[in-house]
């Protein structure tokens, strides 16, 4: 993951429309809407996008998902045919936006972060999801085609629990709650990761084990930095006066800020565990060294003696009796064994080898 | 400790019961049930929930213990018997919960983390408690068969101390004063631990003393995780308003409090203790490595200028007069002898031996 | 950047007119003045203050900028002609003022920091911009001159948005948010020096690296201390209680704190990114020092056993039996050679090499 | 300083009074009863507990001080006479409690450290002290025999200042007061260690200084610990409305509170200099260490390729005419000489020497 | 600078007067007195503080400046006269207090710290500057003769500003500004020295850098202490519902704040860039090592395998037909210089020279 560069919007005057993202646009992004109470259910797809508003003034709950904001034309469109504040519609097509809440009176618009982890590039994808609620409506803006939405979809389709007898506030939170699982599933991703970087350091750290550790941390980075914002959000849905958002949903929105609250914690975690492993990586770092020198010391301090010692009788002196000795070279050599084994024990007794 | 996993549940309905621990089922989970009040006790095994609705409606305490949460079954039968909401049943069967309070008016659901050492694994175990007090009984749910809960059972059978006169509050408040105690014999153990690694640092440092403070510093990180969030569950449990949590508990409430924050207080000062005790292990291995080398340096210092030495006189010149001098050998010596001398006494002045 | 250096003011009664920042005055100093409404716009330069008199008390909105602060008898002027504090005359001759907001009652004073990255110079350039906001004009002090403010001024003169609908809190806000937008515009160049020393460092970290991420640090420590106020400064501005900012223009400020907080997110996120960098940085001299060491090691290892040996056979003993053998020579050469190999192959083992 | 252990109380009976700190019951344990007011002064040996319970209920003010809670007969006899909380008995005879105010309507509760620094052991000691304040009475429970409390006594006896006029509560403060005048000398002593510690770091570190240092910084945690606290006692005190607590005391405790928040800055200031300090000393090891390669690589770097001339020279070859040379051996010797020379100027170049 | 030590005062009874900073009295301690309204000023030497009564209680605005709290007798005569709670005598007196604020009702109590940077002793002195303010006077209590205040006598005896207009809360507001000022002029002292620190760390890092970083930061852990505190006091100055405070007072005093937060501003700046510096400098020493290292490598790995080819030729071996080669010498020669060579390119090639 990498920060989001800003294209140059600089000047333009606040609302103006212009994509910020950087994924190229896809072409087959479409419109899909549900509507829904407890004894009916639509589905399809819109394509123009006055056809939905008979739907969202309707007392049913409908809930629009877009596929990708990548189309400025549908985003204007709603913006005309459902009356939306131009920067909440800026705020939609930049999907570098923090997640927040933001209460404009007939809707509430949330933003929020979808996570999602390529095992191809091995790397967390991140995704904006703002959602606008209405009094009957949820629009749902996707930053690009695909999504985890499915098992909400069939929860629609075949009225299981309480999705069909709500109103659209649970929709969204339904949503959410999607959303968070899927924090869940990149976290076990991170903690397994950080569990093979783990072992990798038990048994035989090499030089690009910090450099594993350091991304993960780059990782938990980004991912904080998408998930901390979100508790503040989900509080002050809860915190909210706003009659868009039933006392019913506040038990659910509870359980949700309860999970976005591990989710932070097992970050926080991961982030201590990881700056502990560094630790203990630079320590291995300064071992392996003290293991090097002492190979090096012990040899230099075997061998420097022993070839002095070879010097001395190599020396071409006249008068040098003792190399015309009998026994001279065996007890040289005598010498040169007990020196060698001496400096072993020695290093030894140190507690070197 | 590590991490729990959480199973994939991802994209199921909220509120669906799928157990999320680790454990693998015990086939013997009991229910026991105590029914007290100043004059009478009585303590029966459950087999079938809707048993204990007579109970769970007199006026006397009732406290019904689960030693499993595997059996869904009953989860659901108290779900159904007694009216739970499906997020509080979904909440005690996925143990991977942070400890919390949640008032849902007609009972009160908390969530506590019971630790314990294991001596044989060498490490610190954890277990979800869920409680349920209502107006009159108190449900405790465990992950596994097995606690530490028999001095409250014998305190019941007894009738020591206050509780068989008081409500179902203060049985909860006993509970929770058990698990506290348990925190203060984990914390010794810990302590414990600390105070040996700090004797191997104060006496001999070896390799894999930081892997010993690393993991001590990864169990504190799971311990703080499980104490930490229980100050804010007592301390709303202190200001709750809750008919059910009466004012002659509210005293036993501070004092557990001060408890809890005396064990966090713990946490934190052998984290850092632990910190700075790797300070002292990495600099015990540079000041070893300094050892090392002054050795290496020694030998160097002394050996390559007398093998020098023996060099020149090594050559094999045919006008070499020094060769030929009658004490040339002697002078040799000597004049070695003295420049070793020299230079240990050089090292020693410098402090280097 | 620097910290600015205040001249000595000390002593001086409050409210002196002395300029602090460290800038050379420059002669073209001007003062352009804008008047507007919806339906007509008037802009003209401004060579007398008191010229500007009527228009700041006419219904239409007056934008009065002043090119440079270092013209005293210019902020006199308006302090004599508008009745300004002297203290607020005297924040803005002193540039070196945090981001602030005060309510003087009749006009509303901010202060801001204009950000820019000098490309030549290779380094963020910080301008203090003044505003002075009343019930019908707003007065911009810039340090100096040369601005961003063209794409504002066009908008003006085309009446493009609702710049020309609104009231001069609007222009303030639009002002903020053109300086806003070059923070972004500052960030990235930031985070593209950030992304080229950390590929530098994943290919071949040199000795200079660290001391450009230093450098990188100290940018974000002052760029950090011209943002964090600011957020302080919007809030402030969308609590405030003061008729000079108007109901319409709060959510456009709720938008403009949401930007603050991404600039002052990504600064955070960017000192995390290098203090991680760092600590890559530093282990990986750590590794060469092994690197190094390890051929050192090997060397010594393998040669000083062997110059042992062809020492052993440079010794002069007259009774030297084996040196009059037929293939002492190669023998001799057989055992350095497998000697060589095998301690190479000895360090190959133990993952040396 | 080490953390107490906690005796193993788990499973008993919330407010059941078994001693938990670890000193042993001295012998001589006594009580002693002051009653005074303006006019007069009682000062005499209590044997009987039921004795104090009519100067405990007369006007005049009663401090009672009892030298050891050791004995749990006198704490439970407290408890009867004056009909005292168990838990709050259980507190005083727990001395591993955290300072802490506890407002029993009847009486207030206190728990503070006295701290003294015992110069055999060279380290700090810790002594719980619990005072009780009802209307007409104080009583203070020492750890253990021994005190610093005679100069209180004294202003008793001799009615010096405003001791003999005011209530309990300013007995209590002066109580306290002299508590924290203790703090001061245990902090100008650590100081004192400190200072010690900074000039052998700028003179000779050695490999024990960073031990030094560990030391203190433990001391100062569990100083922290003992001292943090007593801040939000004293201001809990400040804030009560208890009729126990004359608005005459609260420009004292306001003094007092003063007093303790000094001690804890100054215990941060020191956190802070024990740390830059061990930043020096980790600097100082590797800058020995970098002194100690630059020997070793002077000498290896002169004298290796010396000893490789000597070598060249030694070689048998039979084709060597200029070991025939008359001056071969002086221009050898020039030739090394000039080298070696060469080589230690490089280096005086270099810096490294 | 030190942190003080206190004197051993424990055990007196609270609010009694013995100096416990640390300056030796000065004998010619003086005591001024301006007296002054829009119309008249008069200045006078005090010597019977009896003198004083009929000034402050006239309607003009007196300021009395004591030059030396070291003369009890004088800080008692002012208790008597103007009846001043002794535990505020005993504050002022006591010079190791911290910036406070103390509402005694009658008047005010304010404690700051006046620094300046002893350019002889290359530190930072400290002085304690106690105001009193009541309702028609403001008494000044400084630590020692000398101050920088003259200004303002200036101002006063010239009525330059609004100083002859004001009421004895603008006369401590000018004072307090005048020492904040004095921080200025302190902080860019030790700017400027962090700037040769760093030109030192950029050219040519030596063993004592670390200690000057060390030391400058120990001085901004002091100066932080006296300032950081400074931001309340003002903060409660300017909150006060106190008679005393007036209006008109307030905006000045939001100068003064804002000016000490950019004080406490700039020195969390300056401790982030020395502790940055700091990483450079260890990450310079690393490097040095390397550079060490390199060398010695170098010549290892160059001068141990040409020591070991001469070696060979060195050996005795009879039947050893090489060294009757013609070309022998030379060849070896040739072998010698390639191996070189080659060790050298490969070094090169390895980016180790």
């Amino acid at each position: 993951m990498r920060p989001k560069k800003r294209a140059h919007k600089s000047g333009m005057s606040p609302g103006s429309l212009v994509y910020v993202g950087d994924k190229t646009a896809a072409s087959d992004a479409r419109i899909m809407l549900f509507d829904f109470d407890e004894h009916h259910v639509v589905e399809k797809p819109v394509h123009n996008i006055v056809d939905c508003l008979p739907f969202a003034n309707a007392k049913s709950v409908t809930w629009i998902n877009v596929d990708s904001v990548l189309l400025p034309g549908v985003l204007e469109a709603f913006g005309k045919v459902l009356n939306f504040h131009p920067l909440m519609l800026e705020d939609i097509l930049h999907t570098d936006q923090r997640p927040k809440y933001e209460d404009y009176g007939d809707y509430i618009f949330f933003v929020l972060k979808m996570l999602d982890f390529d095992t191809i590039k091995n790397e967390i994808t991140i995704e904006q999801l703002s959602l606008v609620l209405g009094e009957n409506y949820l629009i749902s803006f996707q930053e690009r085609p695909g999504d985890s939405f499915e098992p909400l979809r069939e929860r629609i389709r075949k009225s299981v629990g309480r999705i069909r007898k709500s109103r659209p506030d649970y929709t969204a939170y339904a949503l959410m709650d999607l959303v968070v699982d899927g924090y869940f599933d990149v976290l076990e991703k991170i903690g397994d990761k950080i569990e093979s970087v783990e072992a990798i350091l038990a048994s035989n750290p090499k030089t690009d084990t910090l450099r594993m550790i350091h991304e993960l941390r780059r990782e938990l980075i980004f991912l904080r930095k998408s998930v901390w914002p979100l508790r503040e959000v989900i509080a002050s849905m809860q915190r909210s006066e706003s009659p868009l958002i039933h006392e019913s949903t506040e038990l659910f929105l509870r359980d949700l800020h309860d999970h976005v609250i591990r989710v932070a914690d097992s970050i926080d975690t991961y982030r201590d565990m990881l700056s502990s492993m560094q630790d203990v990586y630079l320590s291995s770092i300064s071992n392996r060294t003290n293991d090097i020198m002492k190979v090096l010391t012990l040899f230099s301090s075997i061998f420097l003696p022993l070839t002095f010692i070879t010097g001395i009788f190599g020396m071409n002196f006249h008068n040098f009796p003792e190399l015309e000795w009998r026994y001279g070279l065996q007890i040289t050599f005598a010498l040169m064994v007990l020196l060698g084994v001496g400096m072993y024990l020695y290093f030894r007794l140190k507690k070197w080898l």
